[in-house]
């Protein structure tokens, strides 16, 4: 309570701040360059900072009152790295490893057979489907609480082969700016992820200040059955919900039941989300993280596999979307200081 | 943003307020009596106020923080009427009749027949399956948007057969109080409702204070598509979820991600998410609505078609459930000075 005081007063003289400021009529101006340190001057950062006073500022006429200033954001490749492969296929991939010996027959049978053997070869080959039997073969069997608690001791001890360092820490800087910029202008911000919406809340609070009531994304079924008495959350096989492309405006309008006024991706599995969000002449800003930069992180669009990037980039122009070149417009990519 | 400024000022102005009663160690106990005013003094009563003082007060071990304050509340019986029947199922059947131009076969199929015909002998023994007819033939072929129009323009003219006023009219004042309560002790407040959310969002925040991000319920199939270039949401006949019984549990966990500690309901319908939220030994509130007040709303419980409560009575005091009756803990019903 002392501590939720805390922040409470500290909201408070935020807010005393801000009237301070609209009495000079210089509203979000003051907070915008020192919150966004990890952008570099430019059209981008520019045309966000433009946005967001906009829609902020009373007197004009694309103001938008706080209730609908609802910002969505994809997760993989938009807010944290997605290479060499998604980091939930990582952990499947090492789950398949830790449930072996619960499954004799996984030995004989791809493509768990593969990843057990360490095939390369085989695995370089795998494809959709087999995905989907990897993740609803190691993702179910256990309760909800029990998958929380895997994928938060997963996270604490896997490294990325690239980075060395934890999943969690390869999170984008400017990102996580861009949230916190959003939010002391009063927006609500929501994961929109094409990934396990059970995998992400583990980490979305500690890692974006977003708590799990605002991540949203793909989901597996999931039973209510009293086990010894107790009540419990029971992950099953079956697929429920696929969080990505189309079914991306469906997510958004069953979990918050309103249109976005902001929407950031990278790839085309974003591509209707932004449309929905942003589909031109609506006030509306869409954004596509343009992975540029194959220095500092990876530079990919059109022909790769995964984060594969091509109708947003044709569609960008027409419908006004914020193309933000992480070479160019990000003077940061990760938080610490020991990476690019 | 005047409004909202001025909001959070309140706000601010409020927080102060309570860092004065916390020095003092009054904390929550000041506003209690002034918010709680239609409820009569009594165990119930004083049941609600000891929990949330105890997970609010920062030196209870029962402290429970400001995030995991998490307050569901099932809608029909629960905080607005449910008698003489749902109140979606009273726009339902409105609803046939305004589309039976549209459906010329209606007048020759049952249910439809009958609820064209007005008659009541058929209506009076259709079943589930009819229902479900009536609701998915009534809640689709048309956009999310056209839907929550037609919805609201519903709410403002329909009147209840028994009160004469518009539904909206007959939330349960306590509860609405109840709620402002919570949240003025940071709780989040959330509707988990069997009804559909696209019909309880179009009035929860005007009713309840509750934003549509917040209204879990029972949901249809819903299509993204390109509508003459514009995105749209298309409404079809499918039936996506269920949100009741062991429904309720399951959408908790997709929408909210963690286990709420308070919950409210009135039938059996709300039973496994009073088990998942207050099964016993856990820091936790369960509270049951009970309709025993035949002379200003409804006397129901074991034998009622609707809102039947059964299991619940039955449980409630093994697992230390609330069990409130309207008759004796509530001196006013409904908000109206009109109205009981």
């Amino acid at each position: 309570m002392m501590l939720a005081l805390s922040v409470a007063l500290t909201a408070c003289a935020d807010q005393a701040d801000r009237s301070a400021d609209l009495a000079t009529e210089t509203a979000t101006a003051a907070p915008t360059a020192a919150m966004l340190s990890s952008w570099n001057d430019g059209a981008a950062k520019q045309e966000i900072v433009d946005f967001v006073e906009r829609v902020t500022d009373p007197a004009s006429p694309d103001f938008v009152s706080v209730e609908e200033r609802i910002a969505v954001f994809d997760n993989d490749g938009t807010l944290w790295s997605e290479k060499p492969m998604y980091v939930q296929l990582m952990f499947a991939l090492d789950r398949v490893k830790a449930m072996a010996d619960m499954h004799p027959e996984w030995r004989e049978t791809m493509p768990f057979s593969a990843i057990l053997a360490d095939d390369q070869e085989a695995l370089a080959g795998i494809g959709v489907n087999d995905i989907v039997r990897i993740v609803t073969g190691t993702h179910s069997g256990l309760t909800a609480d029990e998958f929380a608690t895997v994928v938060t001791e997963w996270l604490a001890t896997a490294r990325h082969p690239r980075y060395g360092v934890g999943y969690d820490e390869l999170i984008y800087q400017p990102m996580v700016e861009l949230l916190e910029y959003l939010r002391a202008n009063e927006f609500k911000t929501f994961i929109v992820t094409g990934g396990g919406q059970d995998f992400v809340r583990t980490f979305a609070k500690r890692a974006y200040g977003i708590p799990p009531e605002q991540v949203m994304g793909s989901s597996g079924d999931l039973e209510f059955m009293m086990q010894n008495g107790e009540p419990t959350l029971f992950k099953t096989a079956g697929i429920n919900f696929v969080d990505d492309k189309a079914g991306k405006p469906v997510g958004i309008h069953r979990f918050i039941g309103r249109r976005p006024i902001l929407a950031f991706g990278n790839s085309d599995g974003d591509l209707q989300m932004l449309q929905y969000t942003a589909p031109g002449g609506r006030v509306a800003l869409g954004g596509i993280v343009h992975h540029t930069d194959a220095e500092r992180e990876d530079a990919y669009d059109r022909d790769s596999h995964v984060g594969r990037l091509v109708v947003g980039l044709e569609e960008a122009p027409a419908r006004g979307w914020v193309v933000v070149s992480m070479k160019d417009d990000w003077s940061k990519i990760f938080p610490s200081p020991d990476l690019p």
